[in-house]
């Protein structure tokens, strides 16, 4: 099972970032700084998209930097690229052939702005379309579902983001990441035993927020793409302006709550949805929630703003193990290719 | 029932809007442009976040202006907001008492930022925290489910576009609103009688592109606001990307294809779903598109950057409609609030 092993060697790939990507990181670090944008822009579709929205968090809070997505149909459909000459420009995509965030690039950089694509391919079209490249250096993903080139993007954000502040603090709390990430996954053993017992839920709701609003949707597009349910994620704030409605007696919720500044209003949510009579499916390094989960997902504590890539892989291996016990096929998900290429 | 009188005064609420908005907008459309902003930032939650999404298209199709949503967690959790002081930051909200929106306009406006408020209370918190406020003139909303603000923040924003680029053909278009509105309305009477055919399902995905992305995301909620069923509004292009996997035979699928640039790929994410079996539930000015579809609601003719607006008419009636079939209440639909505050 290939998705197993992408899984399994996400530790890997990080040590190797930190170790290899260094140089690459610098050097785009200081063409940032040179330039000095006065907001970044970022061009991603679905996993990929994900890491643009840690990005969000992570830039405005260790930069103070505004991060927009890309609206990549002003430049494909419409023909109106906005004005993108002030701005850092970042494509993202796996495997490199994403057409929109090329075509954003391509707007961006006639217009003067600085680019910077994060692939896992040198030779890629969105690589060869930005000023700046920095790989995953993740070799070849084979699943459909993005695992190992997911929290290799968070990573290399993550690297990024240490490089332009200047951060003591940040750059050891990187150097951590390769242990972490080898204790989440020891701690997702159990998930197996238990999984199970969800094969015949049909709806699924995923909930974090702010730098781990990235990982609810990531989770939730992981467990859809491998089991087709019904799964979404929300910002648990969003989740309070009408989508809780959804929420009976029963009704799964995964709720992503680490210690850090976003765990208070990440508790409240969760009490409300047990409340209501959710079944509750914490990933959490938080004792107290755990104990009062339905399911428990232990994650090893961490600085919040690295959580996302290690509390994202208990949700990796949930939706994987949902997949197995449905007898779906895992590596290849029915209707779906590796490389998607909207324009 | 309040939701069904709000829904049907939407015409008439437009054309107070183009009567009596247009000192304000032409007041805020002037210190934007001696404000000469980089970007645009807008706190929005829930429907106003679908207005935002309006604005991020219309402002980057019309004026090449770089619009981003706010990340409003940077401001209340983690209190670091991003540098906004080359940016006019925009809160949408129905009743002015979002306070996480309030926090972004607070802290932008601290940076030196252009602010701007939408709301439908000149004396809420969000108006008072902006240097400019621009009114919804919608008359008190008592129905949960927000219909006529929803078309009064597009319609504001659809001003103060036009007022903005100066535009001969822009200012002609929005003059016909109010009657295209109208006519919108009344094709939706037979919209009841097959909907509750569809009372069962349980599951629904809504597509748009451009434009009307915002569409999908507000016809997905309101019919989930309604209905409590598994709704989810998505952009054809990210649709492609994962989540496609779910259509099978019998999925139902709200496809809004209004002719104007984003028609073609719409129509062929409507045949690639319509090949897999799903139930095609189609918003459409196009005839040859109605007619191959399982359900038409069609709709006027109008300027593609104008169709949000009535394209959205149907889905609020299909919505309402859902939730009678079912016996809900539909004016104040479980678990739910009017305001909701949210840090």
């Amino acid at each position: 099972m290939l998705l197993k092993k992408e899984i399994a060697q996400q530790p890997d790939v990080i040590r190797r970032l930190l170790d290899d990507g260094e140089a690459a990181t610098a050097a785009a670090a200081a063409a940032i700084r040179a330039f000095d944008p006065v907001f970044v822009c970022i061009a991603a579709r679905g996993t990929s998209d994900h890491a643009a929205i840690y990005a969000q968090y992570l830039f405005g809070a260790a930069l103070q930097m505004p991060v927009m997505l890309a609206t990549p149909s002003l430049h494909t459909v419409y023909g109106r690229p906005p004005d993108f000459s002030k701005a850092l420009v970042i494509g993202i995509s796996q495997s490199g052939q994403a057409e929109d965030a090329r075509a954003v690039l391509h707007d961006a950089r006639a217009q003067g702005a600085l680019t910077l694509a994060i692939t896992n391919y040198q030779d890629s079209p969105l690589a060869g379309a930005a000023a700046y490249h920095l790989p995953l250096l993740a070799e070849e993903e084979f699943s459909v579902a993005a695992t190992k080139t997911y929290t290799a993007q968070l990573t290399v954000i993550a690297m990024l983001a240490t490089a332009l502040a200047v951060d003591e603090e940040m750059r050891s709390g990187l150097k951590k990441l390769p242990g972490l990430a080898k204790e989440s996954l020891d701690l997702c053993e159990g998930i197996g035993d238990w999984a199970k017992g969800y094969r015949t839920m049909d709806r699924l709701t995923v909930l974090g927020r702010g730098f781990n609003y990235a990982t609810a949707c990531e989770i939730s597009l992981k467990v859809k793409e491998l089991t087709y349910i019904a799964s979404e994620g929300y910002s648990e704030a969003d989740f309070r302006h009408g989508p809780i409605a959804v929420v009976q007696r029963g009704y799964p919720v995964v709720v992503v709550a680490t210690q850090g500044k976003a765990f208070a209003t990440m508790r409240d949510i969760f009490d409300m949805v047990a409340e209501k009579g959710a079944q509750t499916l914490v990933i959490s390094d938080d004792d107290d929630l755990l104990g009062d989960a339905t399911q428990a997902m232990r994650i090893p504590g961490a600085p919040e703003w690295l959580s996302p890539i290690i509390a994202v892989m208990p949700g990796q291996v949930f939706a994987m193990r949902q997949a197995l016990a449905r007898g779906y096929e895992v590596d290849k998900p029915r209707g779906l290719s590796k490389v998607t290429i909207t324009e």
